[in-house]
C-alpha cells in the first residue's frame, strides 16, 4: 500500500514535474514536519490564498489540481513579472479527477468530471539564495495526512521544473 | 458567430445547470450592465474570492471552471451549512479546457490540460426574499466582455440547479 503510494508519486513527479515548493518565515509555517532537502513545512493558511490556476493530467494521473498563490505570487503574477520574486510561494492541490454521478444524473450524460479526494500538496518557494543550486526555488510535497516527500522524491523536482519555460514555473495566469 | 455563441451558452446552461447568479449590494458591483431578470450585475473584486473547487465538463462543452465564493459562501462551505445564508455569492469561472503542447513536450506524454481562453463568467447570489420564487437565488451569466446573457438563456438556470441536491448548488467543497 505504501509502495503503491510512493510509486503513484514517483509517477507525479517524474511525469507532472509536480514537485512544488514551499519555504516562508518559520512564523507563517505550520507545526508540521518538514521536507527533507528544502526544510520546509506546510505554510499556514495556504487554503486562503488566491487563485493562479486550474490543472488537469492524464496519463497515469488522472489528477485534477487548483494552483493558489501567496499575495506576492498573485501580485508576480499580474504584473506579468519575472522572475518571480524572492517570497513568492505557489501552491498545488491535487486531487483525483473523477467523474460526478450526481451531476451526470442531472445532466442526462456522463460528461461532468469533479474534484476526488485529495491526494497531495505541494509548494514551490522562491528564495534566490538560499535555494541557489535550484533555480532560486525550493519544493515541498506534503501527504494528506502531513507526512513530507522523501529526498528521492524531492530530488526529483528541480531538473522537471527547469524545463519549464517561465522561471521553473509551469503554471500560467488564468485570467 | 454570434449565433453560434448563443448555441454554445445555451448548451452550456441546459446541459451543466450553469447559469449561476450573483446580486450584491450596488456598492459592491461593477459599473457594467446587469443581467435581466435578476439584475445581478458583476461583483467586483470576485477573481480575489477563495477557492470553492476546480471544475471540468466534457460532453459538447469541453469546458473547465474554477470555482470562488465570497466569504459568506466560504464560511458556509466551511461549516457545512445549508441552505446557504442571504449574501452568500458563488462565482464560477469558465474557460475552455485545452491541452498544453507546452507541458506536454516537457513531459513527454499528451497528459496535460490547462484553461483555454475564458468564455464566461457565472454567479450565483442567494437572497431568500428578493428570489423567492428561483429557491432564494438569483443567476447571472456574462461574457468575457462583460456582455450578460439575455432573458432566454437566465431563464434555464433555475430549473436545473434545483435538482442539485444542495439547496440549488451542484459544486461540493474541495479541502
Amino acid at each position: 500500500m505504501r509502495m503503491q503510494r510512493i510509486a503513484f508519486l514517483l509517477i507525479v513527479l517524474v511525469t507532472v514535474g509536480g514537485v512544488v515548493a514551499a519555504t516562508a518565515p518559520a512564523s507563517a509555517q505550520d507545526d508540521g514536519q518538514a521536507v527533507p532537502i528544502f526544510g520546509i513545512k506546510i505554510p499556514r493558511g495556504y487554503r486562503d490564498w488566491r487563485l493562479i490556476s486550474v490543472a488537469h493530467e492524464e496519463g497515469n494521473l488522472h489528477s485534477f489540481a487548483a494552483i493558489l498563490g501567496n499575495d506576492a505570487a498573485i501580485k508576480a503574477y499580474r504584473e506579468g513579472k519575472l522572475p518571480y520574486p524572492d517570497g513568492t510561494i505557489i501552491a498545488a492541490l491535487h486531487y483525483g479527477h473523477v467523474p460526478s454521478e450526481e451531476n451526470n444524473k442531472v445532466f442526462g450524460n456522463p460528461q461532468s468530471f469533479v474534484p476526488g479526494p485529495p491526494t497531495n500538496v505541494q509548494f514551490m518557494v522562491k528564495d534566490s539564495k538560499k535555494y541557489a543550486s535550484t533555480g532560486g526555488w525550493g519544493f515541498a510535497h506534503f501527504n494528506i495526512d502531513g507526512r513530507p516527500g522523501d529526498e528521492a522524491l524531492l530530488k526529483t523536482c528541480a531538473p522537471c521544473h527547469a524545463k519549464a519555460s517561465r522561471d521553473f514555473v509551469f503554471t500560467r495566469y488564468a485570467p
